[in-house]
């Protein structure tokens, strides 16, 4: 077990509503099942031989997991908002890539952007794509505040 | 001891001014007694069972730190500046919230966010709130840069 | 080993271009030496003693390490941009403080400002300031978005 070098990953991706803008994060984190943990940003590498989990399990409360994450929060009626995450994934599963992207967009345009930023990646370091996941969310604001995340949350464990 | 579920934690807020932003910035946490070790930024949960500590004993410089904080800085005289950090405890001491909000407001405006943001997480997650606590800090820009910083900081013994 | 105090650190700045803002910041990383690492960024105190390195060794793919990293991404062609981390180490190698700044400039005017920041954080503190060290890079957009980054990456061993 080691915080520094993660062993299994959860995928995911949410959108919701709340009272403020970060209790529409807060409640699209509890959708994704990571409302009751610390996220801690990373930049955005999967370590070697990640397992892929369908769902977070029970883990502590406040217990401090890293986590690529992109998210975007509006409160403007009318306006779409989305999130991507996408994950590359090379040969022998000896390591992948995460590229983020939220803005004002749909959630196709969302993961057009992720799923080019990932093939710059591997083309840049040499390596080749065995498999491309992509986690995306989108929203169009109502009378309240809303938001969308995608998330790659690692485990120590 | 675990960097993973912390273990104690200090609430606190200031205000300073200085050269720059950053060094404004800089000087508030120095106040706060969090100026020589390194925050790592959180998102906002309370672990199950924390202990409050009064203030930050001595820790080694340098040393990381799982920290939840609000910022805000400001080099324009006469505007006012604010942050706070809203902190809900659960019955039992089960886990608690912490919502964090900063901005061109009164300290009492902060408050009043921070407030509300915890009664609806709690809502929303269907858990009872015992105690609510909250740090903040105002000031109000007059020839120097100035910053106000509201601070959760979780330690793993 | 601890991830909590690092023993040693690496000092660098790089500017790239990329097909994107995010890969642009990528392959500066990649430059760097810590472009298939997960960061995860810090505020910004050196720890007793630390080593400095000259390169960055081989670390596992997706390995967590604590960074101190400052940053900026164009897409304006002409425009130039630039970011510097200045660190200042006391007397003793009994800590230190690194100061970041990005922003459209050039890369004089970055390493102007942290000097700067450092004095006024070792002169706030009473420390004694017995070396300087700054990274910055700069680069001008032509065609494609570009990206700077000074970064401090520490190490548990």
């Amino acid at each position: 077990m080691s915080w520094m070098t993660p062993k299994r990953a959860f995928i995911g991706a949410a959108a919701a509503e709340g009272g403020t803008k970060l209790n529409a994060f807060d409640n699209a984190l509890l959708k994704l099942g990571i409302g009751n943990v610390n996220l801690v940003k990373l930049s955005s590498v999967i370590p070697a031989h990640i397992e892929w989990m369908e769902k977070v399990h029970d883990v502590p409360i406040g217990m401090l997991l890293p986590t690529v994450y992109a998210h975007i929060e509006s409160d403007e009626p009318g306006m779409t908002i989305s999130a991507a995450l996408g994950v590359g994934i090379s040969e022998g599963n000896e390591g992948g890539l995460i590229y983020e992207y939220s803005g004002y967009c749909t959630k196709e345009e969302a993961e057009e952007m992720v799923r080019k930023m990932v093939e710059e990646g591997f083309r840049v370091r040499g390596w080749k794509l065995k498999e491309f996941r992509v986690a995306s969310a989108e929203i169009t604001v109502k009378d309240k505040p809303a938001a969308v995340v995608a998330a790659v949350v690692m485990f120590p464990y």
